[in-house]
């Protein structure tokens, strides 16, 4: 902290995937940002928690201070959500014994993670408000629409303040403000319940045999490097791939079906999922008596929140053009890591 | 083979689980009946598989010969379903190999396993079939329920005949014949998309955090000893580890209900899971122009059937009372097991 200048990171510890964002700040203004995230499977080995942590951070740089949020405690690797939150603040210590670190909470403020943690649910699931606070600053008036690997989060800003209804991922749920969806790792029985098979609909299997990333592979709206996550059967990310794992919902093999029989299937995937989305975008507006709000789009799945805002007629941008190009898959750590670099400067 | 007299084994070959049954079959009757089973997920670790049928056929006894079915072929471990039925008769004869051997087709003829397979798709997911052979043999006008831990057969039988529509998976799919639900693995969020809070529907997390198995723990319908696969989260089968697992389904940790919440929340899966059976036995039957057929309820999950056929208002019975207790959970090999006998001593 020399005046009004830092270095922060931002983190957002996920369930899957953990990603950080280091900026230099000076006088009120992103300088410089760099982003990095790992493929971290929780579940898989939580132990590797503080070594993901302490990678990503020297590849990043070094800081003055960081800020942590996070979605990992709902992971049923931890018995509880407040085991989960207690486990990763300690990974965080434990990576940065020396750094001043602190949590974003559900109210938008800092904690300091050093001391002992009081309410530890306040600091579950705060990601989405990283992003939020940071679009608020430019963006007095508009929906966030955020859609990453398995969930979307649908977000109002109205002159300047997050109205959301919810604030803990149950209550967001119940608003329409989180859905369980997303464009890499939802298993497609999820997203519906039938394909089509010529002009029948075919009940699907509920197995995991294919994820929402080979339907967004098939309609080449991600490209390989992008299918960050494991394939369900362990094979490639081709389309072809994504092809015979599609099939196999119905219980069939790519051979049963013509190319275009499987691309047909995967647009019905992607309409439905797209439908979905709609209807929440919709509810959350009305909800604040508007008719329309500026769409801001963002995340992995930000090209399916502009099918989304283009489907309902409503204007929108991606948060890259606010925030320059690496932000826009990383919000919720460049947000987290902003934000703390202004409480900092500021206070 | 000694005039009407023989031993038999049938297999039903899964892919999380393998089951077989022994039967000395003398004068066209079932003289002694034994049965086993192991859990076995063939895609963390196929090459086992000749081995786990080894071991569940020693715990049985010698055989004069095998009938096999299967429906582990359409484990994405294989990525085809003909490679997946090449391999699991390698398995076999690999397993057996001195022993006269046949598998199960389509038509209800038996294939020898030790000639070159020609059509190996014609051994794919016929263990339904051998269920419903055996049982036309004694109820020639009835309709077979067979709920399994992840998918339910409903079959037509009428005037000693199997009047099913579809013989491949995806054909069944399509007739209603086949749906992939059932009282073990199936993922709450395959079964509904909301769970009931309060007075409000709360959608919920697709993720892998709650399995049916759960649901009818919390329900006493399931005892810890039925619940044979491995729970999503590696904990406990109690009914206080299924409340924590079924909540974490609306992203809530147990103590955020009370216990009566949650077993609501588990009937609500439970009807909805009942309604979609429900409405498919209706219209499988009303596919036939008949308005109520005689059920036969079976399998692990046979008290849902006897649920749905109670809801419907229709006579049921459990297949115990025709084949003895034993072959209730098992009739697939005990149907592959009879009707290779009877086509060995008859032919």
């Amino acid at each position: 902290m020399r005046g009004n200048a830092c270095v922060t990171v931002g983190w957002d510890i996920g369930g899957v995937s953990t990603k950080a964002a280091r900026l230099v700040y000076h006088q009120r203004r992103i300088k410089t940002l760099q982003t990095a995230d790992q493929y971290f499977e929780i579940w898989k080995g939580k132990e590797r928690l503080p070594s993901v942590l302490r990678t990503l951070s020297k590849a990043l740089g070094p800081a003055d201070a960081m800020a942590v949020t996070m979605t990992a405690e709902l992971s049923d690797v931890f018995p509880t959500k407040t085991h989960g939150v207690r486990y990763v603040v300690r990974c965080v210590r434990k990576a940065f014994p020396d750094l001043p670190i602190y949590g974003l909470d559900v109210d938008g403020g800092f904690l300091d993670l050093r001391r002992p943690l009081k309410d530890p649910l306040s600091l579950a699931a705060t990601n989405w408000l990283a992003t939020a606070m940071l679009l608020a600053r430019s963006r007095p008036n508009c929906l966030l629409v955020d859609i990453g690997s398995t969930t979307t989060d649908i977000i109002p800003i109205l002159e300047g303040r997050i109205v959301a209804r919810g604030r803990s991922d149950t209550d967001r749920l119940l608003a329409g403000e989180l859905i369980y969806t997303g464009v890499l790792r939802t298993p497609v029985s999820a997203i519906t319940a039938v394909l089509p098979l010529g002009h029948a609909r075919c009940p699907v299997a509920s197995e995991y045999f294919a994820i929402s990333a080979d339907v967004y592979r098939i309609l080449g709206r991600l490209e390989p490097h992008d299918y960050s996550c494991s394939t369900p059967d362990g094979r490639g990310k081709s389309q072809a791939a994504a092809r015979r794992r599609l099939v196999r919902m119905v219980c069939a093999d790519a051979k049963d079906f013509s190319e275009r029989e499987v691309i047909g299937m995967a647009r019905f995937v992607h309409e439905t999922q797209r439908a979905q989305i709609v209807e929440a975008m919709r509810r959350v507006v009305r909800w604040h008596r508007r008719r329309t709000l500026p769409v801001i789009a963002t995340g992995l799945g930000s090209f399916l929140a502009r099918d989304c805002a283009r489907t309902l007629g409503w204007p929108v941008e991606n948060i890259a053009v606010s925030l320059g190009r690496g932000a826009s898959h990383h919000t919720p750590p460049v947000g987290a890591a902003y934000l703390l670099a202004e409480w900092l400067t500021e206070r």
